[in-house]
């Protein structure tokens, strides 16, 4: 069996959103400042069908993020089309060919379809819980790992449950000031770096998570 | 001219003292396990007249963070002493013999005398403002680094005005959950890692700061 991982990119004081996020700019006034080191690197270009980029070791924390993942769990508001009941026509933010290339597990309280998309990619909508989205991930992702893909409350969720087994921070050198904060009412789990690099740009830090409860 | 310094240890969700801090236990509660991992060290140890302790990361950190330091500025609460006028019998929390060795400039309210201590320390009370007191301390430096102590609300103070040049965090893999905030109101400085380490217990990065004022 797979681990469970998370991977996100964080300000230096905290926050994964920037402040006053809508259904239209989830990532809040900013937040896309916390992801300015990624777009230039030879990998996520790659990753996006483009030549050229940047090498080093963002390039190489890129590539390490796509590595070995089996399938995704994302909240409602990641995976967008608003909060109520589902138009059939909203597809997500990533248009016909998401970067998924996996199942793709997204939590919701409004049943829907399964959605297949080119490239592999193929959204189930879950509507009982985040154990039960878990599961069907585990037995999707095979020895594979599953990634909880976001957003924030997604994520706290799944830390405050203690099943992440790893959570991998990109510590962007910013002060939002204010937004969304990830760490906040996730109890207290032990946590173990066992990975620091870095550029100018961003440092990456990797934590493993002693379980709290199996 | 030295430059600016600050160094400070940081649980991951942001905080540099735990909660219900009081002139009693300033650090509040939980504080001091953001402090565990220096306490084993070489360099911490022979510091402080004890011999063995253990090598490695940590403890190059941990003598790097003495080196070069000519003065060292800190607030009335880490001095110690209550927060109203002196008592002259109160000569900080570390004994006759501080660990400083350098003048140390002390930001209060309330005048008093200089103290002399054993080993070099000489405290020297600054009731005239934070920009005052780095005045003086780059005097007493000379061509060595001033040394910003702490507590958090001096360091927020000198951040703020813009006049560090480097901040050197100590990321400790715990989540204290509430307690006192290093990063808060202190506006949106550009920072940029130029250094980054770490063990186990702790993840060290320093930020050199782009000037903000000069």
């Amino acid at each position: 069996m797979g681990k469970v991982t998370c991977q996100i990119s964080i300000s230096l004081d905290g926050f994964v959103a920037g402040p006053n996020q809508s259904l239209e700019n989830p990532i809040g006034e900013g937040g896309m400042r916390l992801h300015d080191w990624i777009f230039p690197t030879t990998s996520w270009r790659r990753q996006h069908g483009e030549k050229g980029g940047a090498d080093g070791v963002d390039s190489e924390v890129a590539d390490e993020l796509v590595r070995g993942i089996g399938a995704y769990i994302m909240g409602r508001k990641m995976f967008g089309g608003g909060s109520g009941p589902w138009d059939e026509e909203w597809k997500g933010w990533w248009g016909d060919e998401p970067p998924y290339h996996t199942p793709v597990f997204v939590l919701t309280h409004h049943p829907r379809q399964p959605l297949s998309m080119k490239g592999g990619t193929r959204f189930t909508f879950v509507t009982d819980g985040i154990a039960s989205a878990l599961e069907q991930a585990r037995v999707a992702a095979g020895d594979q790992d599953v990634a909880i893909a976001g957003g924030a409350s997604t994520v706290r969720q799944y830390l405050a449950a203690g099943v992440l087994d790893e959570l991998y921070l990109h510590i962007v050198p910013v002060i939002l000031g204010a937004g969304e904060r990830l760490l906040e009412d996730v109890g207290d789990p032990v946590l173990e770096p066992i990975k620091a690099v870095g550029s100018p740009a961003v440092t990456h830090i990797k934590y493993r998570i002693a379980k709290n409860v199996s």
